[in-house]
């Protein structure tokens, strides 16, 4: 298991979007990733609220990962849809996602994203299909 | 027009995340908004090509700011969805965002983001709802 | 409870297209809803398997109804996605739906639809918001 | 070109679903679609309006025979995401589906329902991904 999460590790250090924004990986099981990102003051709208393209991050992200981590390193998000439910302010955001379907070429996973805290708070919602490149 | 457009770029420039994103309004008019990004290496994930998570900002943000653009300042995204349909490199990506339909506190609009170049390039499509902050 | 559920059956009851079809209402709590379809042989599509349309109803119903069971009565989906996962072909579809977030107006929900048996078989997923009417 | 539309209907009547409902299918071209199904009172929810799932039956139906149109008769609907713009009456609904872009095993495709009349009303629009069977 240590490997397999070294590999995700791996995976996520080499995406420069996600080493800009300082996303990490808590966790990377076949079928349910966790990323963590700490809330910066440029990742705010004008209301001092995290943008929701940080949240959209997160979600196209840990979805992509929860596939991968089933379907193999070559994935991409073919589509997915996301339900803002909360303002977010952080100062840490965990998304979680997990597998709810393989294919053999295609996987349909669910994210959530939650403020971290005393009491976590749900503050995203996501749901999409991730599939082998090529596919 | 010209103080409208005065009006969307006061607040796209308001969102600390499209500044340090270098997003820009070219286009803001009632219903038709389009955003402009130019890409920069920090913006790419493993393969070489732009983030999936930076076209989601770019559709979430001309959204938003469609659904503003006849709502009023006090907007958010409720939810969207996305579609990649093809991988993006840059240089420059041109969000274009239209309503579709306006209620008295929501508004439905649909995004597609371009690869701009001779020939501009569809690389993403989307569709969601704005309503008014309060509703 | 008891009178509960019999306010969640009677709104099914008053909708001609579920009467239609033959939905009734196994669960309505708070939050919680089970819609049950008996598939019929002209639920079907070219290929013997229960048509997208008739799940994508279930995903419909089921998240209005969990939206409602929180909101009240006067309830409209204002938007939805749907994952299809494998083909279903019955005897019968089991459509649960729950509340992930309840604002003062609007409500997100997600369901699922699963073909009954001695091995339940999840079938399709999907993920969508809920608003009062008038909202 | 007559061929070819015969060759959607036959597809359409061969669907014991859309037989039930009685839709029919106005045009079909590669990469457009148009499927029109006439109200019935069975269709309708509690409040006199056509039910959230006529409509998202004929999102799926369009998406599906828009991306079959280009990619073959042997498709289905990996997922779709429908936005309710407002009450549907009737008496003859429209649904308009084109393909936005098409890979080798997959298109995405976008729908729009008018109920028909003097001025078509805008009631629902649509966005998904369609796939051949296998892919």
């Amino acid at each position: 298991m240590a490997n397999f999460k070294e590999l995700g590790r791996r995976v996520l250090e080499s995406q420069p979007f996600s080493r800009f924004l300082g996303a990490s990986l808590r966790r990377f099981e076949e079928g349910v990733v966790e990323l963590v990102l700490e809330v910066r003051p440029e990742f705010l709208q004008q209301h001092g609220f995290v943008h929701g393209g940080v949240l959209s991050y997160l979600v196209d992200n840990a979805l992509t990962f929860a596939g991968g981590s089933i379907l193999g390193e070559n994935v991409v998000t073919v589509e997915f849809k996301i339900n803002y439910l909360r303002p977010a302010k952080g100062p840490v955001l965990l998304a979680r996602a997990q597998s709810l379907h393989r294919g053999s070429r295609m996987a349909v996973c669910r994210a959530e994203v939650f403020e971290e805290g005393e009491v976590p708070r749900l503050v995203a919602v996501g749901q999409g299909t991730i599939a082998r490149t090529g596919a």
